[in-house]
């Protein structure tokens, strides 16, 4: 019987975090600002919106929504964007991915200002989360899976740690945040030979290949901990993730569930990021830190 | 009895290349330009740029040294920067690291313009090779490893690697793009535990701590290929890699010399880079390439 990681007391922690720093702004007058920028009307993008205008309520965050129809141009969607980046009141920016095809990801990623991209999508961010230098934030699904471990205490330093998967969203910036935290990290992918002896052989595994259920008994051990980021259709048409929960919860010591683990702290860290971005800029007024970008 | 894989056969393979596309680029009337910026008159630092300079002749590289004195003011540097960044005759710019104590290295990296980073310090070129996307240049020395590699034919796909050191410099960029060769990479350092199980496990090891000869036989094991990148003096007043060579030789199936190894190739890379720098903007002002910055 493993020991479930739930992503809500996490989230619930950092969002108390959240509303007591955005409480501190306000007394200085400054009203934390999230924007949440959506090409289109797909329901996904609607649901997940509602619910971060909603959160974002509870903890002192002000979120806007900014939508543009589906057939958007792509200059009129970088148009927005830049007057985004130059609107002082707006401290991050999430814009709700996929976009539309027509639309190209690099021109949008290279348009936001990656002091506002609170969702870690701008190379400004990205080189950031590579260097550990602090530039822009890193992508809050990956974030989320170290707020977990941290939030449960579980060892980081030293630890060997077996990412599978390599994409920029979560197992590349997991891979690296995790490497600042002192683990060992080894970043498996499609090409990576005999892939369950070298999660078998790791303390924390982190599975991010959006494949329902492909992670069975054969790739754990006793004593491990596993962030389980996928959140798939399985064949029987439920939700679950990349890892076959059922089977595996009882050979390893902690495991955190499909449904209400790490996706349950990503907005939590998002607004986070948002309540930090709203400090730097006020910091950097005051000329009490000096923003790297 | 290893396989001793020499840099030069490597690095003439390379320059090869670089001088038959730096005669197509003067065909165009473009001549490709390196410039070389120094500050001070670190005899070390004298020694590479004459070298640079000599090579690049024999490629069809123009290479220019700029000179500043070691008590330059940062913003005058910033202000050479930005002058080589506006230049449209100069492709390429290495700047000679480490620089000044006074200079903040942060501000220099900012400075330089991605498109002309040819040894891979801007936070773009960073994003870059984390990220895969054609973003600037990797750090030459990084690249060199990959490099000996391609050209001793080393399997380097679904292949485990262990690179012993996270710098920005080698261990990161290294580890990035053998995982973009498709390799499993493993990253470790000072907090890892139980370095020599990882080594030993790897098919391939690269080492960049620049510690002298602390990787002895435990370390290796037979049908291993080992890229050493540290030139260390060691306690003999001699030079020396990371990997005790006379020990580790006679277990490994390849290795890298310390002297006349990876540093022998970088140079050629810095070169290739710059012919590189010179036909992305060739192609982008004949609208055949988009430059992604």
């Amino acid at each position: 019987m493993a020991n479930i990681l739930k992503g809500a007391p996490a989230a619930a922690k950092i969002n108390e975090e959240t509303l007591n720093r955005a409480e501190n702004l306000k007394k200085a007058g400054i009203t934390p600002t999230l924007a949440i920028l959506r090409v289109g009307e797909k329901p996904d993008d609607i649901y997940y919106e509602s619910s971060a205008v909603k959160r974002a309520s509870t903890v002192g965050v002000n979120a806007l929504r900014v939508t543009l129809p589906a057939d958007v141009s792509q200059s009129a969607l970088l148009d927005k964007i830049r007057e985004l980046n130059s609107d002082g009141t707006v401290h991050g920016v999430l814009i709700l991915m996929p976009l539309p095809r027509h639309i190209d990801p690099h021109a949008v990623r290279n348009a936001l200002a990656p002091e506002k991209d609170v969702d870690g999508i701008t190379p400004g961010s990205m080189s950031g989360v590579y260097s550990g230098m602090s530039i822009g934030y890193a992508p809050c699904t990956a974030q989320s899976c170290v707020e977990i471990l941290e939030h449960y205490g579980i060892p980081l330093c030293g630890k060997r740690v077996a990412v599978v998967g390599r994409s920029l969203v979560i197992g590349r910036p997991v891979s690296m945040l995790l490497m600042g935290k002192n683990a060992t990290v080894t970043i498996c992918h499609t090409k990576t030979e005999n892939i369950p002896e070298i999660t078998r052989n790791a303390d924390i595994v982190v599975t991010a290949t959006g494949k329902p259920k492909v992670f069975g008994e054969s790739y754990f051990s006793a004593g491990q901990t596993v962030i389980d980021v996928g959140l798939n259709v399985g064949a029987d048409g439920k939700m679950c993730g990349d890892v076959d929960f059922d089977a595996v919860e009882p050979i390893v010591e902690n495991i955190t569930p499909a449904l209400g683990g790490v996706g349950a702290v990503t907005t939590a860290v998002l607004l986070s990021h948002t309540v930090q971005a709203a400090e730097r800029k006020w910091r950097a007024s005051n000329g009490r830190e000096k923003i790297i970008l």
